[in-house]
Protein backbone atom coordinates (compact mmCIF):
# COMPACT_ATOMS: atom_id res chain seq x y z
CA UNK A 1 0.00 0.00 0.00
CA UNK A 2 1.61 3.39 -0.76
CA UNK A 3 2.58 5.37 1.99
CA UNK A 4 1.51 9.21 3.09
CA UNK A 5 3.20 11.33 5.45
CA UNK A 6 1.44 14.08 7.01
CA UNK A 7 3.85 16.90 8.02
CA UNK A 8 1.74 17.52 10.87
CA UNK A 9 1.83 16.96 14.91
CA UNK A 10 -2.00 18.24 15.18
CA UNK A 11 -3.75 15.51 15.92
CA UNK A 12 -7.42 17.56 14.81
CA UNK A 13 -5.84 17.86 11.34
CA UNK A 14 -4.64 14.31 11.17
CA UNK A 15 -7.90 12.67 11.81
CA UNK A 16 -9.43 15.06 9.56
CA UNK A 17 -7.29 14.41 6.88
CA UNK A 18 -7.13 10.51 7.37
CA UNK A 19 -11.08 11.14 7.25
CA UNK A 20 -11.09 12.56 3.98
CA UNK A 21 -8.48 10.25 2.01
CA UNK A 22 -10.47 7.10 2.84
CA UNK A 23 -13.82 8.73 2.46
CA UNK A 24 -12.23 9.14 -1.36
CA UNK A 25 -11.67 5.69 -1.92
CA UNK A 26 -7.60 6.02 -1.61
CA UNK A 27 -5.57 3.05 -0.53
CA UNK A 28 -3.07 5.04 1.25
CA UNK A 29 -1.42 4.29 4.57
CA UNK A 30 -1.49 7.99 6.23
CA UNK A 31 1.00 8.43 9.01
CA UNK A 32 1.48 11.85 11.03
CA UNK A 33 4.81 13.18 12.25
CA UNK A 34 4.64 11.55 15.74
CA UNK A 35 5.52 8.42 14.10
CA UNK A 36 9.16 10.29 12.96
CA UNK A 37 10.48 11.37 16.50
CA UNK A 38 13.81 11.72 14.27
CA UNK A 39 12.55 14.76 12.60
CA UNK A 40 12.49 17.67 15.19
CA UNK A 41 10.12 21.03 15.16
CA UNK A 42 9.43 21.78 11.76
CA UNK A 43 10.06 25.64 11.04
CA UNK A 44 7.45 27.48 9.40
CA UNK A 45 9.97 30.61 8.33
CA UNK A 46 7.53 32.04 5.46
CA UNK A 47 5.36 34.79 5.15
CA UNK A 48 2.50 33.11 2.96
CA UNK A 49 0.72 30.02 3.14
CA UNK A 50 1.87 29.06 0.47
CA UNK A 51 5.90 29.44 1.43
CA UNK A 52 4.84 27.42 4.72
CA UNK A 53 3.49 24.63 3.18
CA UNK A 54 5.97 23.86 0.84
CA UNK A 55 9.02 24.32 3.08
CA UNK A 56 7.31 21.95 5.77
CA UNK A 57 6.57 19.45 3.35
CA UNK A 58 10.12 19.78 1.96
CA UNK A 59 11.71 19.71 5.15
CA UNK A 60 9.96 16.68 5.87
CA UNK A 61 10.24 14.99 2.24
CA UNK A 62 14.20 15.54 2.14
CA UNK A 63 14.66 13.95 4.84
CA UNK A 64 12.02 10.90 5.23
CA UNK A 65 13.15 10.40 1.66
CA UNK A 66 8.63 9.78 1.33
CA UNK A 67 6.08 11.98 -0.03
CA UNK A 68 4.88 13.72 2.13
CA UNK A 69 1.15 15.84 2.28
CA UNK A 70 1.50 19.44 4.34
CA UNK A 71 -0.65 22.22 5.03
CA UNK A 72 -0.26 25.83 6.41
CA UNK A 73 -3.78 27.25 6.89
CA UNK A 74 -5.52 30.10 8.81
CA UNK A 75 -7.76 32.35 9.40
CA UNK A 76 -8.34 36.10 7.78
CA UNK A 77 -10.61 38.51 9.40
CA UNK A 78 -11.86 41.38 6.77
CA UNK A 79 -11.75 43.88 9.62
CA UNK A 80 -8.16 43.30 10.36
CA UNK A 81 -7.31 43.38 6.44
CA UNK A 82 -6.24 39.65 6.39
CA UNK A 83 -4.97 38.82 10.28
CA UNK A 84 -4.36 37.13 12.08
CA UNK A 85 -2.96 35.29 8.70
CA UNK A 86 -0.13 32.90 8.51
CA UNK A 87 -0.03 34.36 12.73
CA UNK A 88 -2.95 32.15 13.34
CA UNK A 89 -1.60 29.55 15.36
CA UNK A 90 0.86 32.57 17.56
CA UNK A 91 -1.88 35.05 17.45
CA UNK A 92 -1.86 35.33 21.21
CA UNK A 93 1.47 34.83 21.71
CA UNK A 94 4.54 32.98 23.25
CA UNK A 95 2.12 30.04 24.65
CA UNK A 96 -0.51 30.37 22.15
CA UNK A 97 -3.93 28.25 22.65
CA UNK A 98 -6.45 27.59 20.81
CA UNK A 99 -8.44 29.70 23.88
CA UNK A 100 -6.26 32.59 23.98
CA UNK A 101 -6.41 32.96 20.45
CA UNK A 102 -10.16 32.87 20.55
CA UNK A 103 -10.28 35.74 23.33
CA UNK A 104 -7.86 37.52 22.11
CA UNK A 105 -9.56 37.70 18.75
CA UNK A 106 -13.40 38.32 20.06
CA UNK A 107 -11.72 41.19 22.05
CA UNK A 108 -10.34 42.94 19.15
CA UNK A 109 -13.40 42.74 16.84
CA UNK A 110 -15.67 43.26 20.20
CA UNK A 111 -16.99 47.05 18.57
CA UNK A 112 -17.14 45.39 14.96
CA UNK A 113 -20.81 45.24 14.20
CA UNK A 114 -22.03 42.16 12.59
CA UNK A 115 -22.29 43.40 9.20
CA UNK A 116 -18.35 43.65 9.69
CA UNK A 117 -17.48 40.52 10.62
CA UNK A 118 -16.52 38.49 7.75
CA UNK A 119 -14.06 36.41 7.27
CA UNK A 120 -12.32 33.41 5.72
CA UNK A 121 -10.70 30.45 6.43
CA UNK A 122 -7.81 29.72 3.99
CA UNK A 123 -5.56 26.11 3.31
CA UNK A 124 -2.38 25.88 1.10
CA UNK A 125 -2.06 21.88 0.65
CA UNK A 126 1.20 20.68 -0.68
CA UNK A 127 2.11 17.05 -1.85
CA UNK A 128 5.89 16.84 -2.31
CA UNK A 129 8.14 14.15 -3.55
CA UNK A 130 11.44 13.71 -2.55
CA UNK A 131 13.19 14.79 -5.86
CA UNK A 132 11.13 18.26 -5.67
CA UNK A 133 7.99 17.62 -7.57
CA UNK A 134 5.23 19.12 -5.91
CA UNK A 135 1.42 19.92 -6.42
CA UNK A 136 -0.11 23.13 -4.42
CA UNK A 137 -3.89 23.08 -4.09
CA UNK A 138 -6.25 25.96 -1.97
CA UNK A 139 -9.65 25.95 -0.40
CA UNK A 140 -11.10 28.97 1.06
CA UNK A 141 -13.97 28.87 3.07
CA UNK A 142 -16.28 32.12 3.83
CA UNK A 143 -18.25 32.93 6.86
CA UNK A 144 -18.36 35.31 10.23
CA UNK A 145 -16.65 35.34 13.50
CA UNK A 146 -19.63 35.00 15.94
CA UNK A 147 -19.29 37.06 19.57
CA UNK A 148 -19.13 34.67 21.46
CA UNK A 149 -17.50 30.87 21.01
CA UNK A 150 -19.89 27.78 20.71
CA UNK A 151 -19.36 23.76 19.96
CA UNK A 152 -16.91 21.65 20.59
CA UNK A 153 -15.53 19.81 17.95
CA UNK A 154 -12.59 21.06 15.57
CA UNK A 155 -9.87 22.83 16.61
CA UNK A 156 -8.20 26.27 16.54
CA UNK A 157 -10.82 28.91 15.62
CA UNK A 158 -13.65 26.68 14.52
CA UNK A 159 -15.72 27.78 18.04
CA UNK A 160 -15.79 31.56 16.72
CA UNK A 161 -16.35 31.00 12.48
CA UNK A 162 -19.94 30.53 11.59
CA UNK A 163 -20.69 29.12 8.24
CA UNK A 164 -23.27 31.55 7.50
CA UNK A 165 -25.53 28.84 5.13
CA UNK A 166 -25.39 26.25 7.86
CA UNK A 167 -25.90 29.15 10.43
CA UNK A 168 -23.46 27.50 12.77
CA UNK A 169 -20.50 27.53 13.96
CA UNK A 170 -17.69 25.12 12.44
CA UNK A 171 -17.26 23.55 15.81
CA UNK A 172 -20.72 22.72 16.14
CA UNK A 173 -20.35 20.89 12.88
CA UNK A 174 -20.23 17.08 12.58
CA UNK A 175 -16.41 16.51 11.19
CA UNK A 176 -18.41 14.73 7.97
CA UNK A 177 -20.39 18.12 6.87
CA UNK A 178 -17.20 20.21 8.46
CA UNK A 179 -14.58 18.54 6.00
CA UNK A 180 -17.22 18.95 3.09
CA UNK A 181 -17.36 22.40 3.70
CA UNK A 182 -13.63 23.67 4.79
CA UNK A 183 -11.16 25.09 3.67
CA UNK A 184 -9.00 22.01 4.33
CA UNK A 185 -11.48 19.55 3.21
CA UNK A 186 -11.48 22.03 -0.49
CA UNK A 187 -7.87 21.97 -1.01
CA UNK A 188 -7.60 18.18 -0.04
CA UNK A 189 -10.21 17.14 -2.48
CA UNK A 190 -8.45 18.62 -5.15
CA UNK A 191 -5.43 17.49 -4.61
CA UNK A 192 -6.49 13.87 -3.94
CA UNK A 193 -8.43 14.18 -7.64
CA UNK A 194 -4.07 14.22 -8.64
CA UNK A 195 -2.71 11.72 -5.67
CA UNK A 196 -3.03 8.27 -7.48
CA UNK A 197 -1.57 9.76 -10.87
CA UNK A 198 1.02 11.68 -8.52
CA UNK A 199 2.51 8.45 -6.66
CA UNK A 200 2.66 6.71 -10.11
CA UNK A 201 4.89 9.48 -11.53
CA UNK A 202 7.24 9.30 -8.36
CA UNK A 203 7.52 6.06 -8.94
CA UNK A 204 8.20 5.83 -11.96
CA UNK A 205 11.23 8.69 -11.67
CA UNK B 1 -10.76 20.71 -26.43
CA UNK B 2 -8.67 21.98 -23.73
CA UNK B 3 -6.60 24.78 -24.01
CA UNK B 4 -3.51 25.06 -22.69
CA UNK B 5 -1.19 28.64 -22.62
CA UNK B 6 2.40 28.44 -23.00
CA UNK B 7 4.16 31.58 -21.15
CA UNK B 8 6.82 31.71 -23.70
CA UNK B 9 7.75 33.39 -26.71
CA UNK B 10 10.75 31.23 -27.27
CA UNK B 11 9.81 29.47 -30.73
CA UNK B 12 12.07 26.78 -30.47
CA UNK B 13 10.86 26.40 -26.28
CA UNK B 14 6.91 26.02 -27.64
CA UNK B 15 7.87 23.66 -30.54
CA UNK B 16 9.18 20.96 -28.62
CA UNK B 17 6.39 21.68 -25.34
CA UNK B 18 3.83 21.01 -28.30
CA UNK B 19 5.48 17.72 -30.06
CA UNK B 20 6.20 16.42 -26.71
CA UNK B 21 2.33 16.97 -25.84
CA UNK B 22 0.93 15.44 -28.79
CA UNK B 23 3.44 12.30 -28.85
CA UNK B 24 2.24 11.65 -25.39
CA UNK B 25 -1.46 11.93 -27.19
CA UNK B 26 -2.82 14.57 -25.25
CA UNK B 27 -5.55 16.45 -26.97
CA UNK B 28 -4.83 19.73 -25.71
CA UNK B 29 -4.61 22.49 -27.77
CA UNK B 30 -0.86 24.28 -27.44
CA UNK B 31 -1.32 28.08 -27.86
CA UNK B 32 2.12 30.46 -27.50
CA UNK B 33 2.27 33.98 -25.89
CA UNK B 34 2.63 35.49 -29.68
CA UNK B 35 -0.97 35.21 -29.96
CA UNK B 36 -1.76 36.96 -26.54
CA UNK B 37 -0.07 40.39 -27.68
CA UNK B 38 -2.33 42.44 -24.51
CA UNK B 39 0.30 40.16 -22.06
CA UNK B 40 3.49 42.51 -21.94
CA UNK B 41 7.03 41.40 -21.32
CA UNK B 42 6.74 38.90 -18.51
CA UNK B 43 9.26 39.52 -15.55
CA UNK B 44 11.67 36.95 -14.22
CA UNK B 45 12.52 38.58 -11.11
CA UNK B 46 13.44 35.51 -9.30
CA UNK B 47 16.82 33.76 -8.10
CA UNK B 48 15.66 30.06 -8.60
CA UNK B 49 14.09 28.36 -11.75
CA UNK B 50 11.16 27.78 -9.40
CA UNK B 51 10.34 31.11 -8.26
CA UNK B 52 10.76 32.22 -11.91
CA UNK B 53 8.53 29.27 -13.26
CA UNK B 54 5.92 30.01 -10.63
CA UNK B 55 5.90 33.84 -10.90
CA UNK B 56 5.75 33.33 -14.86
CA UNK B 57 2.91 31.29 -14.79
CA UNK B 58 0.99 32.88 -12.49
CA UNK B 59 1.30 36.40 -13.88
CA UNK B 60 -0.11 35.13 -17.21
CA UNK B 61 -3.00 32.73 -15.91
CA UNK B 62 -4.07 35.78 -14.09
CA UNK B 63 -4.29 37.80 -16.52
CA UNK B 64 -6.09 35.70 -19.11
CA UNK B 65 -7.73 33.22 -16.83
CA UNK B 66 -6.33 30.44 -18.14
CA UNK B 67 -4.56 27.62 -17.35
CA UNK B 68 -1.36 28.44 -17.67
CA UNK B 69 2.41 26.25 -18.23
CA UNK B 70 5.73 27.53 -17.99
CA UNK B 71 9.19 26.61 -17.67
CA UNK B 72 11.62 27.90 -16.12
CA UNK B 73 15.64 26.03 -17.23
CA UNK B 74 19.16 27.11 -17.82
CA UNK B 75 22.99 25.20 -17.65
CA UNK B 76 24.55 24.96 -14.11
CA UNK B 77 28.27 24.73 -15.02
CA UNK B 78 30.45 22.21 -12.02
CA UNK B 79 33.21 24.03 -12.54
CA UNK B 80 31.40 27.59 -12.01
CA UNK B 81 29.65 26.56 -8.91
CA UNK B 82 26.54 26.07 -10.36
CA UNK B 83 26.53 28.97 -12.99
CA UNK B 84 24.84 31.03 -15.22
CA UNK B 85 21.98 29.05 -14.17
CA UNK B 86 18.57 30.86 -13.68
CA UNK B 87 21.01 33.67 -15.32
CA UNK B 88 22.12 31.64 -18.39
CA UNK B 89 19.82 33.76 -21.33
CA UNK B 90 21.32 36.83 -19.92
CA UNK B 91 25.07 35.68 -19.52
CA UNK B 92 26.51 37.81 -22.37
CA UNK B 93 24.65 40.93 -20.87
CA UNK B 94 22.56 43.44 -22.85
CA UNK B 95 21.77 42.33 -25.96
CA UNK B 96 22.77 38.68 -25.50
CA UNK B 97 22.52 36.10 -27.97
CA UNK B 98 23.13 32.24 -27.74
CA UNK B 99 26.03 32.29 -29.91
CA UNK B 100 27.46 35.45 -27.66
CA UNK B 101 26.53 33.11 -24.44
CA UNK B 102 28.45 30.25 -25.59
CA UNK B 103 30.95 32.20 -26.83
CA UNK B 104 31.68 33.74 -23.41
CA UNK B 105 30.97 30.23 -21.56
CA UNK B 106 33.83 28.25 -23.64
CA UNK B 107 36.06 31.26 -22.73
CA UNK B 108 35.57 31.16 -19.41
CA UNK B 109 36.19 27.43 -19.42
CA UNK B 110 39.20 27.47 -21.99
CA UNK B 111 41.88 26.13 -19.23
CA UNK B 112 39.30 23.59 -17.68
CA UNK B 113 40.30 20.41 -18.99
CA UNK B 114 37.89 17.65 -20.02
CA UNK B 115 36.72 15.78 -16.79
CA UNK B 116 36.30 18.55 -15.14
CA UNK B 117 33.55 20.12 -17.82
CA UNK B 118 30.45 18.37 -16.07
CA UNK B 119 27.28 20.34 -16.55
CA UNK B 120 23.48 19.94 -16.20
CA UNK B 121 20.79 21.66 -17.74
CA UNK B 122 18.05 21.79 -15.12
CA UNK B 123 14.71 22.78 -16.01
CA UNK B 124 11.36 23.49 -13.55
CA UNK B 125 8.09 23.51 -14.98
CA UNK B 126 4.76 24.87 -13.82
CA UNK B 127 1.50 24.03 -14.31
CA UNK B 128 -0.91 26.76 -12.96
CA UNK B 129 -4.70 27.66 -12.36
CA UNK B 130 -6.04 31.02 -12.42
CA UNK B 131 -7.45 29.57 -8.76
CA UNK B 132 -3.75 29.37 -8.23
CA UNK B 133 -3.77 25.82 -7.92
CA UNK B 134 -0.45 24.44 -9.14
CA UNK B 135 1.97 21.31 -10.14
CA UNK B 136 5.49 21.90 -10.39
CA UNK B 137 8.32 19.26 -11.63
CA UNK B 138 11.79 19.20 -12.21
CA UNK B 139 14.39 17.59 -15.10
CA UNK B 140 18.06 17.18 -14.85
CA UNK B 141 20.03 16.23 -18.03
CA UNK B 142 23.78 15.96 -16.86
CA UNK B 143 26.38 16.06 -19.41
CA UNK B 144 29.74 18.12 -20.35
CA UNK B 145 30.90 21.38 -21.82
CA UNK B 146 32.17 20.92 -25.73
CA UNK B 147 35.43 23.07 -26.58
CA UNK B 148 33.72 24.30 -29.68
CA UNK B 149 30.09 24.25 -30.83
CA UNK B 150 28.99 21.34 -33.18
CA UNK B 151 25.43 20.95 -34.61
CA UNK B 152 22.77 23.35 -35.72
CA UNK B 153 19.55 21.85 -34.08
CA UNK B 154 17.99 23.75 -30.62
CA UNK B 155 18.97 26.61 -29.35
CA UNK B 156 20.72 28.11 -26.20
CA UNK B 157 23.61 26.15 -25.09
CA UNK B 158 22.97 23.00 -27.04
CA UNK B 159 25.75 23.69 -29.45
CA UNK B 160 28.05 22.66 -26.97
CA UNK B 161 26.23 20.65 -24.40
CA UNK B 162 27.79 17.47 -25.02
CA UNK B 163 25.81 13.89 -23.56
CA UNK B 164 28.08 12.03 -22.51
CA UNK B 165 26.03 8.66 -23.45
CA UNK B 166 25.41 9.96 -27.05
CA UNK B 167 28.56 11.08 -27.60
CA UNK B 168 26.80 14.38 -28.89
CA UNK B 169 25.81 17.82 -28.75
CA UNK B 170 22.13 18.57 -27.76
CA UNK B 171 22.10 20.30 -30.86
CA UNK B 172 23.18 17.20 -33.04
CA UNK B 173 20.15 15.25 -31.66
CA UNK B 174 16.90 15.06 -33.68
CA UNK B 175 14.32 16.62 -31.44
CA UNK B 176 12.33 13.10 -31.12
CA UNK B 177 16.00 12.14 -28.63
CA UNK B 178 16.43 15.17 -27.70
CA UNK B 179 13.11 15.36 -26.34
CA UNK B 180 13.09 11.85 -24.55
CA UNK B 181 16.81 12.88 -23.07
CA UNK B 182 16.44 16.29 -21.95
CA UNK B 183 15.73 18.42 -19.03
CA UNK B 184 12.64 19.96 -20.51
CA UNK B 185 11.51 16.26 -21.82
CA UNK B 186 11.90 14.71 -18.37
CA UNK B 187 9.97 17.81 -16.68
CA UNK B 188 6.94 17.91 -19.35
CA UNK B 189 6.46 13.73 -19.32
CA UNK B 190 6.08 14.04 -15.74
CA UNK B 191 4.07 17.17 -15.62
CA UNK B 192 1.87 15.58 -18.63
CA UNK B 193 1.15 12.58 -16.73
CA UNK B 194 -1.06 15.03 -14.42
CA UNK B 195 -2.51 16.85 -16.91
CA UNK B 196 -5.88 15.59 -17.65
CA UNK B 197 -6.26 15.52 -14.09
CA UNK B 198 -5.78 18.67 -13.09
CA UNK B 199 -8.18 20.09 -16.45
CA UNK B 200 -10.61 18.24 -14.61
CA UNK B 201 -10.02 19.35 -10.87
CA UNK B 202 -9.92 23.19 -12.00
CA UNK B 203 -12.98 22.57 -13.93
CA UNK B 204 -14.86 21.19 -11.16
CA UNK B 205 -14.09 24.31 -9.05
Amino acid sequence: MQELVVATRNKGKLKEIKQMLHKRGLEIEVRGLEEFPSIGEVPEPGETFEENAIFKARFVAQRLGRIVLSDDSGLEVDALNGRPGVYSARFSGEGATDERNNAKLLEMLRSVPPHKRGAQFRCVMVLYSPEGDYVLTQGIWRGRIATEPSGDGGFGYDPIFIDEEKGMTAASMDMETKNRRSHRGRALLKISTLMENFFAMVQKG
